[in-house]
């Protein structure tokens, strides 16, 4: 029976809606004894919902869910995998399966169903008092709720569900330390390290984050980097309100409608309906612009270039992701008018370069520069320049930052304008280039470097770079000696201080001195250093990087000259090694065939390419397997989206004489980066 | 007629409201010949809306408005000022009165009209259309927006109406510099200083400015001294979220009391009504300290101390004011957790004295530290500490920064708790304080120091603290000699910059050097060096003071060691000018009948008081001339609101046996301070 047809025959209505959203219908099997008959659970979810199996074990209070197979669904449904929804369930499987509903779902909106066959819409209500009707068990879900975590070692709580459900728990981890791998439930990883690093905390409205001293601090340094940096360049900062009318946010329609589904509307004040509603600026061009047209007036005016550090609202309505998908988000803005085409290019490449150098030189993180194509541009832009890194864990790229022309579109719309001071023009409009360097450097930071241990905190950029443990005191050791090792680990801390390493002592007396490793480990600090009996008796120290392990024996007269130069290493080491993993995971694809293998293979791809937007739009399309961002049962840890084009880097292979574009088979104009990306 | 028995016979209806907005009715005289019979202009306003004759005068195109006296009213409407309101316009006077009404007045609100004899409340669409239906000529002023005016020199634009009509227009003034006086119209003078210097510019959402880098960059200083002095004591920079849920926001009742009005709620996103709506902050304590609770659970994780730098929204409905009283601005809020009240309270005063320095050190501000009174501490805390200063031109005090002892209130609230040591309480509950300091401190700044010529900044917060300008070079001077002037202008620049000094150059050609002092005068820079042929001849420049024209010779060689010097001084004669006004404007008054004229003479008043609220509160009111912000005719610019304790000063007089309060007789238990006050 079609769609349609079983809609009709429970009287269940189809309505018309221009924007419904999509849902997706999933059937899990639990593992169960051998002998028994596994239960099936319903998951119910906006098609945009990632509905992690740890989440649904933990929910449904089963084990191990994996996607069910045909014969499981055939026997309780009497329908294959592809052809279920919602509507096959019905009051026979009352008290045998329960359904989990994503809380995302509500009366008021419209659905998409859509089954092999078919496509309707329905409105919520109707899904939902359908769903009632069956008396099948209905547990509502909030998929977006990470699980909570405990964040200080002095919490000894126990690990929730959901650590104890997953495959992907790690042997012999310790409770109070990250207890998921990081290549088989990265996601899961991701959140740990977050919150039990104390980086990151979950905060009760969805998609907004906290950032805690320990991020807060990775963007401060970028903060005093970047200043400097633009304020050789001209650049000053400003502060502009973060508030914007509705007419004036609606007037560059172009560039407005990418972000309009995502503004925030305040409508009210106390409890005084606005006359106006007001929007919370998704970013600043139309907040900024008016005034630009008013401050130029001649070409004295001008360079103007003005940056701000603020934060931005963007309500995603994709499932959240800390530092990469917020609501909320901190981030730099420069605005800067020029005078011609040639100063404002000049300026789009300095300040990609540092870009470029806060990754390399602060975060340890390669990037690759290079040109967005046309699809991937800043609407409303003549081009878009971007520094995009690589995830070796998911293999997928990552935008680090955008730095973009904006040629005269905006001067024309907003009338940024001047008079020609040759007297040959009317009026002449400024050459305008905006840029942005989001907090999502620190999420990319935190995927690259870290690992089941925990964080691993580049040194430029880790609040405290080294700390400082006595070993070495047992029973058996005098009250001298006792007092000896303290001291010296004490005096070992201040001269780090005095050194300009940012020095931490752990002295406390109800830790082993392996608990603090782990500790320590977890929040990511780049070096600790040991001091026990033979150190003091060799008057050196044990120094361990938190990164590989690696002990160097330094000698306490030359902890100010060698520290620094552990802290340099390592941070060189950490480059290094990311570097490699980018490097052998940009792979150059010449034939379509071997594209999505090598995709599936964790690569980005670099390929000759047409240049056209219909092309990039079909290779996209070409390379993803399935969009409902479910893994299948057999091959669950295969990604399935579709390939974007990341950049058009700037260093390029030679392209030979009629090379073929990758997909299409037109004359090629350029390699392209590819791949599935954040 | 009383005003039930009007409204009843002209149909108007009454409602009833629960928080209906008072509105006054004026009735204004514009100058006319001596032969002409004046028409009134009527203001329709909101009780809080300031509207100042310049506004009434351009927008009823009149000249020199002023309150009308009883002949007048009697003349046109057949009643006294006191028991005139707007039902007392009728058809009779269509063609003849203008009626101004203030575009905050609107249909859907419920207001309050009081005159001598009665009061009532009516709908604004009652207002709206009865006025319509007597057919008088409607204006619709927004008293909110200021004039707008030129802001850079180039823009050479005519003067707006409203400078024309002012009888505060200075004579003589230049129309690109200021052209109002400091004393006679303040407010006029403070908007034109600002944007007219640079510092901040009017936005199109009412109560939001924008921040130009002259005003960003003070804060950035403070900025940079602050997270120093509070690093040091072991604070944190953080980041917590922009949006309160409600039901967060509304758990601490009597915290929020006093900010619920002002909230301002996100109900949309896109298109989506939001489930629940969202509050954008107002400050932080419900955001932070339920994570306060969750991270502290032993006394090892004592003290907590973290500060951000952010935004903070108050939708105030009172007229906003640059800096001052703003629906968006930019703080920082501390907020930290102690184990003891000791640790707590030391905290505070640590605080506040650097807040008294940023005063004093970077601002050139004079504040008076103390501890606020019952009814002006912060809500829900324990003692609010304080720091204010006063603004000479109006002989009103200003609170410059708080610095709170919570105590356990909100530790109580929030289960901010941890298990006692020593094993004898269930449960012990943190001590906290909050403390905070806003970009408020540049409005004081710059109502301290500026003048009629524009704006005077301090040289440890000018972004620019010189500016060399070369002069002398006429049609008489040499190529060689113009040359040689230009070349030593820019080496003097070098050098300072060299130097540490923040140098700029104005070698424009276009501009005479008086017409460039003028520019910079009115920026603020605090000093400039003019660098002409004898000059030259000399190897020295000449330096000019911009807050007292005060001229110093300077040897070339010696700049890198006299600038400095020169910037100092400056700074400290700033701030002892202030310290003097200050000091002389804070009178000792033992008796009542001493205490309102001492205000109108525009001081802040040290008085010997019995501490109790009720008698704070009568003395405000007994203090206060009328409420309704507006000036008489005969006096018109006597102070007329009501006086408010400022601060009780850390440093007190000695208070003799036996003194009585100043108002109520009672038994004085201390020096209070105070003032009318911003």
């Amino acid at each position: 029976m079609s769609l349609e047809a079983s809609l009709a025959a429970l009287s269940i209505e189809q309505v018309t809606s221009e924007n419904p959203v999509a849902l997706k219908t999933l059937v899990f099997k639990p593992k169960t004894a051998k002998t028994a008959t596994p239960i099936p659970i319903i998951v119910l979810a906006l098609q945009s919902t990632s509905t992690p199996s740890g989440l649904i074990a933990s929910s449904a209070n089963v084990k191990d869910p994996r996607l069910a197979k045909d014969d499981l669904v055939e026997q309780f449904f009497q329908t294959s995998t592809k052809k279920f929804s919602f509507i096959n369930i019905t009051k026979n499987h009352s008290s045998k399966v329960k359904i989990l509903i994503d809380s995302n779902i509500n009366s008021n909106d419209s659905y998409e169903i859509i089954n092999e066959d078919s496509k309707v819409v329905v409105k919520g209500s109707s899904i939902l008092s359908y769903l009632n009707s069956t008396e099948v068990e209905i547990i509502n879900v909030d998929f977006s709720i990470a699980p909570t975590s405990t964040s200080t070692p002095s919490q000894q709580s126990k690990p929730n569900k959901i650590e104890k459900d997953t495959k992907a728990q790690l042997e012999g981890a310790k409770l109070v330390g990250v207890t998921v791998d990081k290549f088989l439930d990265f996601p899961g990883w991701y959140q740990q390290i977050l919150t039990k690093g104390e980086m990151l905390e979950y905060y009760d409205v969805s998609g907004c984050y906290i950032l805690r001293p320990a991020s807060y601090f990775v963007w401060e340094q970028i903060q005093d980097y970047f200043n400097s940096a633009i304020k050789k360049l001209g650049v000053r900062n400003a502060y502009f309100p973060m508030f914007v009318s509705q007419k004036v946010l609606e007037k560059e329609k172009d560039h407005i409608e990418g972000f309009a589904p995502e503004v925030a509307w305040v409508t009210k004040a106390g409890s005084s309906e606005l006359e106006e509603h007001i929007a919370i600026r998704p970013t600043s061009e139309t907040v900024m612009y008016p005034y630009y047209a008013k401050w130029i007036q001649s070409h004295r005016d001008l360079p103007l270039k003005l940056n701000q550090w603020n934060s931005v609202v963007r309500w995603e309505f994709k499932h959240p992701q800390p530092f990469l998908r917020t609501r909320e988000f901190l981030w730099q803005e420069g605005h800067t008018a020029h005078f011609s085409f040639e100063d404002s290019n000049e300026e789009v490449l300095q300040i990609l370069d540092h870009y470029d150098a806060i990754y390399k030189d602060l975060l340890a993180v390669p990037v690759i520069k290079g040109k967005k194509t046309e699809k991937e541009k800043f609407a409303g832009g003549l081009f878009t320049t971007t520094v995009e890194g690589y995830i070796p864990a998911t293999g997928r790229g990552i935008q680090g930052a955008t730095s973009h022309c904006l040629g005269q579109n905006f001067s024309k719309m907003f009338n940024i304008s001047y008079e020609d001071p040759e007297g040959k023009e009317d009026k002449l409009f400024a050459w305008q280039n905006s840029w942005g360097l989001s907090t999502r450097v620190i999420g990319v930071m935190v995927m690259i470097h870290s690992d089941n241990k925990g964080l691993v905190i580049p040194p430029r950029v880790s609040q405290n770079q080294a700390v400082v443990i006595p070993v070495g005191i047992t029973a058996k050791t005098s009250k001298e000696e006792e007092i000896a090792i303290l001291d010296g680990a004490k005096k070992i801390e201040k001269e780090l201080l005095a050194a300009g390493v940012r020095a931490v002592g752990d002295y406390r007396s109800n830790y082993s001195p392996g608990w603090k490793f782990s500790d320590w480990e977890l929040k990511g600090l780049p070096i600790r250093l040991e001091f026990g009996p033979k150190d003091l008796q060799n008057e050196s120290v044990t120094v361990v990087r938190r990164n590989d392990s690696q002990k160097f024996t330094v000698k306490l007269s030359e902890l100010s000259t060698e520290i620094p130069i552990i802290l340099d290493n390592l941070h060189n080491d950490l480059y290094n090694k990311a570097k490699e993993l980018f490097d052998t995971h940009k792979v150059v694809v010449e034939k379509w065939e071997d594209f999505v293998p090598a995709l599936n293979a964790k690569n980005v791809i670099l390929s000759p390419w047409c240049g056209d937007i219909e092309c990039e739009e079909d290779i996209k399309d070409a390379s993803a397997k399935r969009n409902d961002g479910e893994d299948e049962e057999v091959d669950d840890k295969a990604p399935s989206m579709g390939a974007k084009s990341l950049c058009i880097p700037f260093d390029q292979p030679t392209l030979k004489p009629d090379t073929k574009c990758v997909r299409c088979g037109k004359e090629a104009i350029n390699y392209t980066l590819f791949g599935r990306s954040y």
